[in-house]
């Protein structure tokens, strides 16, 4: 597939996208951002490399992480996870609380934030030192060395955090939170915080392109099985309540975060990650969202 | 793809697989069914065909109608479609009405029971004859003559179906049913009550993995970007709040019935219908799901 | 207590209440009354009655007449009535379908349309001539003969009433309707039609000030026991989700309708009826509410 | 009115109830207590006194304090409370966290959990010293002295107030708490755990018998109109989703505690405080209840 002339569109097809969105807002460190930021990042299971704009500058990946910290705990746990975590979408986004309830505890799946809190449990439960372990752990499969979590996004995301410490003390009182509050949230909270380029993300997440086989390292990260489970959370729901427009339109498993960026597989071909901050109502980055149904719409590439 | 040595593995695999399920039991049409019936059938976009056990038998199709619909409602109304229907998941089962009222009488997408009620409007709206245009539609598209409606089952749906009943009458109440309700139930049950073989659904379906033509008839159904957009809404909709687990399991974009079929689509590759009355406790084929489970893992075939 | 005098400052109070609320519009009959309609009658259960304005005018009592109702299915129905509907409070107005829906079709309490409904369904059940006794029982114990129903009235709620067929029909699916919908949906909406000044209510409703026996007629309409239960039921349930604030601010069991009346009781002591078509955003009578807080502070006569 | 005679009666229908319920189990200072303790109390404005069985036992009396700190939070506050809890009845007890996520943190009313918590969250910002000050007012407006805190039994709340957490973050999170939360917890913990007899539970409440004036201290403790008001708060919403139930059978304004305690006042005559350990399945004393629908009914002292 010829991505190279597809990239050299993309400019003027930013040209024709309304400038439309909001930069999240809720702590400094994302709000302060440049908006105009735009970057994008594909890498082909053959290490082809398409990029433009922005796409070597760090920034902060927020939900995305949710991905590879689901990964890690998947290796560790095996098929136990699923007793403590779903797999199905979670419908609309102030759900979260009420499922949580009338589901006793048992989060819809480990990409809302209720999920994410157990699989953070899952791996403070399993690593000697979380934080220390689960880095190490994103440095190896990535062959990046300079990956890091952002302290300071963390301690900003910790004091206006009160929903996700509602969420973690009602899965708490349900019985599915073994550790502390206080340290399953730390974790969290740095995992949101780590910060990488689009160029890094789309190189990290080539595991899942290549059916959990790192094209690039050769490591094995995860089995063909649990690789392929993967990408399926991720399409059904990788977006909160906006993942049956992702699939209608760009049709790739995909994950967003509140910080603008969006990674998407398509297994046996390609990863591919683009950042552009403004977000649309539903949270999930507008242009970013908006170029990838134009990549995929222009090189036939969905998996439908 | 060698499908035939897998196909031959079946028999051994079904000996494996538990008992378990029972058989829809809401009208007798359905419940009188022999529970230990089997048939499966794939077809590969360039004709080649598979098959085993009760393949040929018809039965009642039940929700798989709601694709077809679909499709022809979309080709109608196009993209005005999406603003009375979603594409979203619906999350569990008894919120049909539970958002049907939230979201003021937009049904989350077109293959809970409250959508394919505001597609069976459309049809009524768009066709001079409605039941009879949409089975042109069909014994055209699929290039099979005797495909048509069980007076007696769509009757037996009809006398009990008062969930249906209250469903379209919430949503005639925010506006979203155009014309009278008694007509456009008479649409859905008859929909509903469609008697085709694994062989025939098999057939019927293959255009939605040869990106909108039939390759056997070479007409054009939908158009490419549609097909996609139906093959990702069965995806994330096709088995109401067990999506997820297809998705999970299967790998690829699915639709059941009540009626113990399910359909699911390899985009580029095959279509394939199998059938086994008794369902799992999400109301979808038990041995249906195990068998495809098997055959996508057997011949590493999911989407994903 | 000397209430002649505080009829009397009720012109001037009237004139600092606010003129807000919209009269209510679903249909024609109600949204063409004078929307400065006001009507006022208090009854003493040793009969002394004070009035003021347009108290011996006729309107549509609308809801009013779920108490009535209720009565006459209790006598009838005994105990067993409670095991198809509570005598819990509903919160809000959104709920009715959820909490039917969660509640297996069992409906909160009688004062909400799904109650008035099972309600109904008892007097069909149990009646030779639903229509022509009900109102029988009504002529009797308020020993007024001119009430009747409003066919227009009727027929209109009748069109426009998807809700109510919602409604009943989702209870159909769950068992707790025995009869045709139809035919209980009927004499719904003719219960709803009922027209009656604020002299006729205030006088009819006084049984329910005396401990059950009408002390006008003296004819023991209902027990001791069910005179205070249906007078606890109006007091937890008689404004929908605004039951706390007429509670809080009259302090007295009491009943509102659409068409901008409301019947309230001092248990020993009377029975009170107010008009204003106005409506608060809740769907009770702004003016009537605001004069009967006015009444009960002034003449300190809540039960509180 | 005699109630001599009717306590006289008591004993024997005790005999007749059946010895049903559990004793609250969630911490062993509650579960450790003997299930078959009985005592009441009864004080009439004029200070007669009725009791029988363990009257003068001190329990914890939990929920119960729920009306006192609503008392003094009111006097503080005044209406401006009522923009941060509502008037209005819960619906069922599952509805705690959904409706304060549908509402915004604005929490149904003071006897729900959320809705104590912003009462408590209150008492801090106007208090200097929130636990010692809360309980001077309680001292003094009993004119009882020894009456204090349980510290185990607030630490053992404390240590398992897993929910509570939930909602107070929440409410948090919307903004609808000023002050720290671990401060707040700990005087609604300490609240919880206050101790006294059904003896001194009804002399306390027998300012909301007197119009807010305690007949015994002649203190007026909050006015008339705040008096009737809280009165009407504890008929509607003092018995979580058992409200209804409690109008309905007893039909009085009550208060009832997980301790097993249950205080109801009869406006202008009396307050009664009554006590078995053993809970219905809604978390109400089993005898407690029986025991005053049988006093209502033959005293005939209902307010309906």
């Amino acid at each position: 597939m010829d991505y190279q002339n597809i990239f050299l569109e993309i400019p003027k097809e930013l040209e024709q996208i309304a400038d439309k969105g909001n930069v999240a807002s809720y702590i400094p460190e994302l709000s302060n951002i440049n908006p105009d930021k735009f970057g994008i990042h594909l890498t082909t299971i053959d290490n082809r490399n398409y990029s433009l704009g922005d796409s070597d500058e760090k920034f902060s990946i927020q939900s995305i992480s949710k991905v590879l910290s689901l990964c890690l705990a998947f290796k560790l746990e095996k098929d136990e996870l699923w007793s403590r975590v779903g797999v199905e979408p979670s419908g609309s986004p102030f759900n979260s609380l009420v499922q949580l309830e009338y589901e006793k505890g048992i989060p819809r799946n480990p990409f809302i934030n209720a999920g994410a809190l157990v699989i953070c449990d899952v791996l403070v439960s399993r690593l000697s030192h979380p934080k220390r372990d689960f880095l190490e752990f994103l440095r190896r499969i990535s062959g990046i060395e300079n990956i890091s979590y952002s302290p300071r996004v963390a301690a900003s995301e910790k004091s206006t955090g009160y929903r996700n410490l509602a969420l973690i003390s009602l899965m708490k009182e349900f019985g599915n939170i073994e550790n502390n509050i206080e340290t399953v949230l730390d974790l969290y909270f740095n995992l949101c915080s780590i910060e990488m380029s689009c160029k890094e993300l789309s190189k990290t997440f080539l595991f899942l392109a290549d059916y959990g086989v790192h094209p690039l390292t050769k490591e094995r990260v995860v089995s063909v099985s649990k690789s392929k489970r993967i990408n399926a959370i991720m399409q059904l729901c990788g977006f909160y309540d906006e993942a049956g427009e992702f699939s209608f339109k760009v049709g790739l498993p995909g994950k967003s975060g509140v910080g603008g960026g969006i990674v998407a597989i398509h297994p046996g071909q390609y990863s591919i990650a683009v950042w552009s901050p403004k977000l649309n109502e539903k949270g999930n980055s507008y242009k970013g969202m908006k170029i990838l149904e134009f990549l995929t719409t222009r090189t036939r590439s969905s998996i439908f």
